[in-house]
């Protein structure tokens, strides 16, 4: 069975360096295509393009432009190919327009062992059905957020104040997270998850949309199947900018993949 | 009076898009040049590059191979130059062998406004002379590491234990910073900075190199003068790799400069 995802993440190599896609309508989240979903199409091209490394172990990616729906490019320049990691540069292009330039290193997350030791403590959520679903978010949200139909997301009740105008005001967001069309996280996915919960300014009360300037995701294992817990964290909001660190955790209580972005402050900003 | 950080990270323009530099012998450290000057070598020729955007704003760098002491040059390729921000994508060469690639975007942090709302809380630590200074290591660690001549650190005794084979074992370790030759820091040297203090798995007991993959670092302002606080912490380490998220307070109390890196543990570790 072909997943809804995986054909949105679809690329078919043109030569060796160049791949085209096509970004599904079904990612547009106001402005633009998600940016975690671009992410991911990129990683796919790359995941393609070193054998026996597959895995993304650390992707930095930087936005240029905002995406539309349709036809896409990726562009790989390999940049190095060792015995264990491989680094390239990648371009996501609609037409002359770079929508995001990254650099990435691949490498191969079975080869890299179970050793783990670990301080990092998984975020406490009630179970999903005590957690508040995306499907109540009212038709307007949705009209204009369309990619959260491709998401099963239960939102910690703690930080989903701001869906009736009552932020917290601490900067966190959690939800358990899935795919709807039931596929179950891999790598690649984990590149578009980092970026799939609502912008953290949420819970201190700017509605607006955050654009991201820069996202780097580290992927730390390969993620169990199952839901996914995605935290989102900002503590520091300055000279209109603030940095969002997201954690996913797997079903086996894993941190799986971590990622920090820095993104601009919404305009449009109650306070 | 020229300091000698300046002279240290000083590039001459050879064309429009590429540099001269000169890395110095004093930022060895084990096999190779430290990681955070080679960030500042390269920074600052991107703040020659963009006119009326002399900051860095994010730098995320993937460290290819290993540099020495001697020329080297800086590769530019701007990507895209807005109103108030800048994207590049640079190299820092020698002869043939890239030692880094990275992109960056740049801005004028003085542009961005005084607004900071932030939970983050400065790092407590005992004065200065009351904290462990880096010329007590001992003749053959400064033999290895001439780099710590170049700063004047003082760390929290909670996370020194290393120093005399008892490291705490939290995967924390904190300093006062500044550099020995009296220059104050600004959003150059803090790429630097995010990289100067040893390895954080120090304080896990284990005490060899460990080498860069990747490090991404956000200028959140500029620095006042005076003694810099800098917090390095790890909290996952998984299949050979862990994060090393490094926080950098300027004398004001602000929190000026954010950085994660993900890094190979060192091989030769006690556990």
């Amino acid at each position: 069975m072909k997943h809804e995802f995986d054909e949105h993440v679809a690329i078919s190599r043109r030569d060796d360096a160049t791949w085209d896609a096509d970004l599904a309508e079904g990612w547009v989240v106001g402005g633009g295509v998600n940016g975690g979903y671009l992410l991911a199409v990129a990683g796919n091209a790359l995941r393609h393009t070193f054998p026996g490394k597959p895995d993304p172990l650390a992707v930095s990616a930087y936005y240029l432009s905002a995406a539309a729906p349709g036809k896409a490019t990726v562009h790989v320049d390999v940049r190095r190919e060792g015995g264990s990691v491989a680094t390239a540069a990648v371009d996501l292009r609609q037409g002359d327009d770079t929508r995001i330039t990254a650099l990435a290193t691949y490498g191969d997350l079975d080869r890299l062992g179970d050793d783990v030791r670990t301080t990092a403590e998984e975020p406490a959520m009630p179970p999903p059905d005590q957690c508040v679903p995306n499907t109540m978010a009212p038709p307007e949200v949705r009209a204009i957020a369309p990619l959260m139909d491709r998401f099963d997301m239960r939102f910690h009740p703690d930080h989903i104040g701001w869906a009736v105008g009552q932020p917290s005001g601490t900067g966190v967001l959690s939800a358990w997270f899935r795919l709807v069309d039931g596929r179950e996280p891999d790598p690649i996915s984990l590149l578009m998850v980092v970026d799939a919960l609502p912008p953290v300014t949420f819970d201190l009360g700017m509605m607006g949309w955050a654009p991201t300037l820069e996202l780097t995701a580290h992927v730390r294992a390969k993620p169990a199947p199952g839901w996914l817990k995605v935290r989102h964290a900002t503590r520091n909001m300055a000279g209109g900018m603030f940095e969002e660190d997201c954690e996913v955790w797997d079903s086996a209580g894993r941190l799986v993949a971590q990622s920090r972005q820095l993104a601009r402050q919404p305009r449009s900003s109650e306070r």
